[in-house]
């Protein structure tokens, strides 16, 4: 059985050495010392890798179940859950006034990672609440904050969020579900949603639903639809459950993963909802989740790739198989570990190079959105809704592929579900395609964001970069290998954005064709990024005499690698980009 | 439910506007004359897609089960098999004196990208049979090969192929299982194998089992492992079956994809086995069988891409979402097909472009088969093994590849398992793995086959490129698109060999480190050729005037497509060969 070991050392070293968060000034961040972020690490490791890691491939053996419309959940769940409400998990970075930790979303994201690393299916009941619960915090009135925030944050009640409809995922406009008004100010709700990621369980004592819908009247498409709060048990005025609501799981879905989640298809039939913010507004209400929303699927899919890294070291260093081909290594065993052929290294230091590209440029995204919000920094606003795609896309496309890689470690042994590592990649699949498939990630970056506020924010990125260059240029040490490999990706993604700027016009479509490929160029540019500023405060570590020298080396060799051997993607992706719609809109639909 | 239509035109394309089979020397090429072949597609596309295909996701739901040491197969695939049989598919490609059709391998693999594309799980029965007939027909005495093969070739008796054990997969050379000499001649072989592949089923009268294992006092490692055919049941001298032999399945696997094939734990308690060919060179005797058995696994990779693909387009056609960007497509419905979007065309073009060209580079291949075997032609022989590692790896690789972005297309319905995507990302996943596992490929191209017969075959693989190249400079029509990206990408190709043989005689991790992505190099380059060359068959079918011009044009579109969107990745390739071992070997393993 796969096992999984919280990160804590490398979680500090981003939270410290590189995002130096405690020295801020964004409200909430002085008070994490060093001290503290590794308690709480510490902590949430125990409860992740002790209690949550081991129910992982027990939710995807036993799935979920309906019976007679009660959903069960796999056996451990429902202890596990309790747990974890109990330890204060799942409002770390929620409101103190509703019953939260009050912690930056950056504490959030450092703990998510953990949560969703050692048993995804588990943590996305806790994540949708986490969701739906800011979305009643941003829109709410009053009375709904303080009639189903408490509940919520403690996750007494669970959360769903509801869109999809058999007929419409991505273009939400063709919406069908009706929401007719009522004269006590309530509606009624009908209509079908698919994809309700843990719409029904018996884990909370009630589930606040948030459904998209349109009032009969409103204006057509995605300009009439509305949000609202549909909750399973009617909460009556003293906070206490009344009448169960008219909706009801009609189906579970089977799904190539995450089977201890229950993804249902949700019913509504005249079911009492509550307009959440203002009629026909609901997409506006939705959005402003969605950066959130996104980082933390983007989060996933580095997750998954960690937890199938760990295990695919492991096993690369426990079997053995063949002769190092310079020499043998293990001259008692009857063969060397795996881990001696460049291969398996090329395939774990892919890994490892990403997973750790991948935290540090996630933990950076947290702390814009915590600057967005805490700050009012509307700079910090505007780069975190242009990386947004970026890092859902990236993360996990990249991440799937990298949990892949972890499986082909194990051979024929990785197929077999008893090992547990067909999970990782079963598991990690939906992270590319639900909250906005990639390819409309995409599209978002080429066609919406980059173009955003006048170009304002690309521009701030390229200038981030170019200012590091610059800071940096007559670092010797580092010069080499980290900054001439990352001034020549930078340069690439700017050359792809003029392809862009000089064609999009004329033709949309010639962008759009390399919406994906920019997508990925943006994401490699990133992790450069990041990987020369880890690379940097290494070496200053070192110089300044760490006391773990090897950790600081390792981390150095690391990024190395990556931009060495990553990094060269930018160029491929630059020369697809630039040849434009020409092939790829040859074909008319019929001649396919 | 997913729909499968054999791709008989473009396999005519490939066999005649291609490589012009009828006009080959190779014995037997002058009986496949299009109308010939075309009738043996028609009815291979008829029992594939109206028998086999619709068995698929019947045998991905309800795998096989173990009962008291008896496998049953899903419903209906015994009733199909009989089918099979009686239409004498099985065998093909297989002699006629032993009860076969005598049609050459290039057939037999026409034909099977159908049956494989359709049904993969169910395909490996006789697929496994296939490969053992053809050790026993390459290595048996006359007498075994009268007494197994008409059996076999008729699928009356299935095959399987024994190797892996549970400490010893890639490393053959750590075998366990034992082969007792007895006085009769005969051996009593005993040790456990796993992963076997249609190990126990009914479905046919016996089964006859291949198994390496050790005589004692052999020599030492691989060099001491010998071939053993062990029947289910011993074969009487006038062909009856006898008694029950000592070879049980112990267990079934659960796996990630292929349910439908029964994958035994198979222990083998004092079974009666006969020695296949000469004792202690039973790998030589498997590996003999590996180019066509690893041919066979690149043909799944690019079947399961192909039938992945066929589904996606027609989702893509189908499904109403959004509009185009440039214009309303579908004024009277709700939205736009999604085939109406750039980055679905991308898409869409990648996986097209992909099966097309794997497609030709396969048939290629096993017309290079046919003519090392019946024309007894040493060059083709040196140049197929070569080329086989770059089969087997880049083509699995890149199927899977294509079946994750098919699965894509359907957003969340691809991960419901319920319309049938992910089943095609799930059974494509363990052509990667088995066969030899696709690192173990690459070092078989790079630290063997390079240099074989002193750098032979490479150069004549790039003595082939050079003088198409050079036949073709004058042709206008097909400069730009195709011969430049051509000569480029196998320039780089050059260069990558070139990088080998200066750094890996000092270091052989300079080269090892970049195996991998010199596989894919050299996959990207072959099928660059292939798609010039059918190119140039395609000009030349609308330069004499062809009537079916759409068809010939759309084929130079996808070409293109190839040429320009997914060629530019051997720039990338290359410049991570060229970053040798140094950061890929940098760290020592316990720093992981």
């Amino acid at each position: 059985m796969p096992s999984y070991t919280a990160p804590t050392k490398d979680l500090q070293f981003v939270l410290h050495d590189l995002l130096n968060v405690s020295q801020s000034d964004i409200p909430g961040y002085s008070d994490l010392e060093a001290d503290f972020t590794s308690a709480v690490l510490e902590e949430a490791g125990k409860i992740t890798s002790e209690v949550l890691a081991p129910l992982n491939v027990v939710g995807d053996k036993e799935g979920c179940s309906l019976d007679n419309g009660v959903v069960r959940v796999p056996t451990g769940f429902q202890e596990a859950f309790d747990q974890v409400r109990e330890g204060g998990w799942t409002g770390l970075d929620m409101p103190e006034e509703f019953g939260g930790q009050g912690l930056p979303y950056v504490m959030g994201t450092a703990v998510g990672e953990m949560f969703s690393a050692s048993n995804q299916a588990f943590t996305m009941y806790q994540g949708l609440t986490h969701g739906a619960a800011s979305a009643i915090l941003a829109h709410g009135t009053d009375q709904q904050k303080e009639t189903y925030l408490p509940n919520m944050i403690s996750c007494e009640w669970t959360g769903t969020m509801n869109l999809t409809e058999p007929h419409c995922g991505t273009d939400l406009g063709l919406m069908r579900t009706k929401a007719e008004p009522q004269d006590d100010g309530s509606f009624k709700i009908s209509g079908q949603k698919i994809f309700i990621s843990a719409g029904e369980h018996e884990m909370a004592s009630n589930i606040i639903h948030l459904v998209l819908a349109k009032i009969p009247g409103g204006p057509e498409g995605i300009k009439g639809v509305s949000l609202f709060i549909v909750p399973k048990f009617i909460v009556n005025e003293d906070g206490s459950l009344g009448a169960r609501n008219g909706v009801s799981c009609g189906n579970l879905e089977e799904k190539m993963g995450i089977h201890g989640n229950s993804t249902c298809v949700m019913n509504y039939d005249e079911a009492t909802g509550y307009l959440l913010g203002t009629e026909h507004k609901g997409m506006r209400a939705m959005f402003t989740m969605m950066n959130e929303a996104r980082l933390g699927v983007g989060m996933q899919g580095m997750a998954q790739a960690e937890a199938a890294y760990q295990n695919a070291l492991i096993y690369a260093k426990d079997r053995l198989q063949g002769r190092d081909v310079t020499g043998v290594k293990n001259p008692d065993g009857p063969a060397d570990p795996l881990i001696v052929h460049p291969d398996i290294r090329r395939n774990l230091m892919d890994q490892k190079s990403f997973v750790e590209g991948g935290r540090a440029f996630l933990l950076w995204g947290a702390m814009m959105i915590d600057k967005a919000h805490r700050n009012g920094d509307k700079d910090a606003d505007g780069l975190i809704s242009l990386l947004t795609p970026v890092i859902k896309g990236f993360l996990t496309d990249e991440g799937y592929d990298m949990t892949v890689q972890a499986q082909q470690v194990y051979g024929g042994h990785g197929y077999i579900e008893e090992w547990g590592m067909s999970q990782f990649t079963r598991d990690a699949r939906i992270a590319m395609i639900y909250e906005g498939a990639n390819g409309v990630q995409a599209l978002d970056l080429v066609g919406r964001k980059l173009a955003q506020d006048g170009g304002k924010h690309v521009m701030a990125f390229f200038d981030l970069v170019k200012s590091f260059l610059k800071e940096n240029a007559e670092n010797e040490a580092l010069k080499a290998d980290f900054m001439e490999p990352l001034k020549a990706a930078s340069k690439d993604l700017q050359a792809a954005g003029m392809f862009f700027m000089q064609n999009g016009m004329k033709n949309p479509n010639a962008a759009l064709s390399g919406s994906y490929d920019f997508m990925h160029l943006f994401g490699h540019v990133c992790l450069g990024l990041v990987w020369a500023q880890m690379a940097k405060a290494a070496q200053e570590a070192l110089d300044g005499g760490a006391s773990d020298k090897a950790f600081y080396e390792t981390k150095l060799a690391t990024g190395r690698y990556y931009m060495a051997r990553r990094l060269p993607a930018t160029a491929m992706h630059l020369a697809r980009i630039n040849t434009g719609a020409d092939t790829v809109m040859a074909l008319d639909a019929e001649q396919f």
